[in-house]
């Protein structure tokens, strides 16, 4: 099994991808590829049908999109219990996921990662200000502080218990953390959000995505 | 059980939703919310987290976004098999689906639907002519050429059996029949894909969402 991710210090969907088959037990391989070029991009392309990482290869297929990746490793390795257990709660996290998955373009475009914003390391940018940009953050803190604060009484991710959700979200918190957002601006009055966005960006696994980062 | 659905003649996510919850067997009851104007928008923002639709309320729990609302689904009426069974194939289900949740920004952004261009009727309009518009196209056609010709050999599905990913594709078919799309220009050398977009657009519960989108 391969996980082709792109580069660590920046790409964000890689970052997800990975950290979610590493809680889930799977034993893999990663292989690194740039993407910078045209003739990167092209190379690929050959691999990839989107032309996107991340990429999970099983045996002769090829799994794309970090989403559908999750879901595979979520069925594949039940052990690892990477969904909430209850059914309402496990909606609860598909939705904030899939919100994720297709939402907050402004926070996305405005606050991008890549070459000069990286995930890991003391490099930070001032904050851009945007009505867009606004609404997205506080649309981060408002799910932040209500699903923490709804289903999170059983440990400190997002609903207790480790799920899938918080693999989405670790990139999200390195973004805040690189473009010095300062979530009590927006709606973040009792600390909730800041909390749980330490506790992503403390994780074991992410400080070893790191690491791996500032030494390539 | 209530899916809160927008304007049946041009929601295409309400119409993603609506099927997938046809096919599960659930009995549900349907709220159709307009979203034009500031004051509607600012009451669907009562009960919508994202401001968007479709929405399903079960009890009191509300779970948002359709790729949330079709995995509910799928686990709460599992008779229905709404993914393909086989792990591996169900992976790709879930792969074109997710990167149909996500992306094909292009074709969603210059074929758009709205007023004046209609889910159903015999409306159409021209295709705009963009190099992006042609990538996503040529993408469309070679999921849809690829998974029909890989798995889709029990049925006239993608992947034979009708799955969840139809649902997902049902919209797109009407916008390449609204925007007068060529298929055989984009890659679809031997008429698959067409074949399947017609599959699409003549499944009963899409006659019927169309049937109640003109009458209203």
């Amino acid at each position: 099994m391969q996980l082709t991710i792109g580069p660590r210090l920046y790409s964000t969907w890689s970052l997800r991808g990975w950290l979610v088959l590493k809680r889930s037990g799977a034993d893999f391989a990663v292989r690194s590829v740039e993407y910078a070029s045209a003739e990167q991009k092209a190379a690929l392309r050959d691999h990839s049908p989107t032309g996107l990482v991340p990429l999970l290869q099983v045996g002769e297929d090829t799994i794309w999109d970090t989403l559908a990746i999750a879901e595979w490793a979520a069925e594949t390795y039940p052990q690892a219990q990477m969904w909430p257990a209850d059914p309402v709660v496990r909606a609860y996290a598909r939705s904030v996921t899939a919100e994720m998955h297709s939402g907050f373009a402004a926070l996305r475009d405005l606050c991008g990662m890549g070459p000069g914003h990286p995930i890991a390391g003391d490099v930070r940018s001032d904050p851009p200000s945007d009505p867009a940009l606004d609404r997205d953050l506080s649309r981060l803190v408002s799910i932040w502080k209500q699903m923490r604060g709804r289903y999170g009484a059983d440990g400190p991710w997002l609903f207790g218990a480790w799920s899938i959700a918080d693999a989405f979200f670790t990139p999200v918190a390195a973004r805040v953390r690189h473009y010095r957002i300062d979530l009590s601006q927006h709606g973040d009055t009792d600390g909730i959000a800041a909390a749980y966005m330490q506790t992503l960006l403390s994780q074991p696994d992410f400080l070893e995505w790191e690491a791996e980062a500032l030494a390539s």
